[in-house]
């Protein structure tokens, strides 16, 4: 998928993917929750290349990911922090994070664990659940043309008779 | 990220995107969920080039988010289909899905909907939750160092003093 988004997909998960689909770019962000803000900062942490590291934060910059500050001492060196929209990122990467403790597990056990940091209580398995809360097998979900759609997503998710 | 891991990373979020992280993966398996299971239709559904499509499905395959299977029928063609470990990733996809909806909208708003099919509720935001089902805002998680963390992952994650 482009940097530049020419003509929207007519899919949120392809549109999301334009912006955080492509590699490194989930990590950088998990490298900001853990409190890495500066570009030199992400690039020991994560061992990514300088140049791979400049042009993803650039895309996560003008996607609104992340925002690029100046602190007032320190006027030449920019930091990162997340935006909202970049901590609504949070669920889905903690999702991927859970799924390869449970699957990708060397047999050690996980080598992280997410806590609410306000009581130390640890992060359900993140689920598909419906408005009332109740959990809901994945197996179960099935997908329907929104306002959005267009005519070849309509046809596509047209009831099979 | 290589398609065969040579030695695992400390971290479960880059162990599941060295499956799941590579350009197309998560649109393949959104289109088995939209009910795809031949290489033919993941190709023209999804526009998808032949020797990309190859390698994401053989990948999938050997990681065991799809199994490949042969109908008595029609013993010449595969078909594809998601197994428990392939499943699991629907919260991902539907967070990233959701997010696409809520951040990228083009002003029509979301192509596609998730519901239960069993009853057509809608699907909740995937959101992190704790042990009680209470939602979890983002900014509070901390990352603690679990029983498979190495000395680099201890020594990055232990308590700033």
């Amino acid at each position: 998928m482009p940097d530049q988004i020419q003509e929207l997909p007519n899919c949120s998960l392809a549109r999301a993917l334009s912006v955080v689909g492509e590699r490194w770019s989930l990590l950088i962000i998990r490298e900001a929750v853990m409190g890495s803000s500066r570009f030199d900062e992400f690039h020991t942490r994560l061992g990514i290349a300088r140049n791979i590291l400049q042009a993803r934060l650039k895309v996560l910059v003008e996607a609104g990911v992340f925002q690029k500050a100046y602190a007032n001492g320190n006027a030449r060196i920019p930091f990162y922090s997340l935006t909202p929209k970049g901590w609504e990122l949070l669920p889905a990467i903690a999702s991927l994070l859970q799924w390869g403790d449970r699957w990708m597990d060397d047999g050690k056990g996980p080598p992280v664990i997410l806590l609410d940091g306000s009581n130390d209580n640890s992060i359900a398995r993140v689920s598909l659940r419906d408005d009332g809360g109740q959990i809901i097998d994945p197996r179960r979900i099935v997908l329907r043309p929104g306002p959005g759609a267009n005519a070849r997503t309509r046809k596509r998710l047209a009831p099979q008779l």
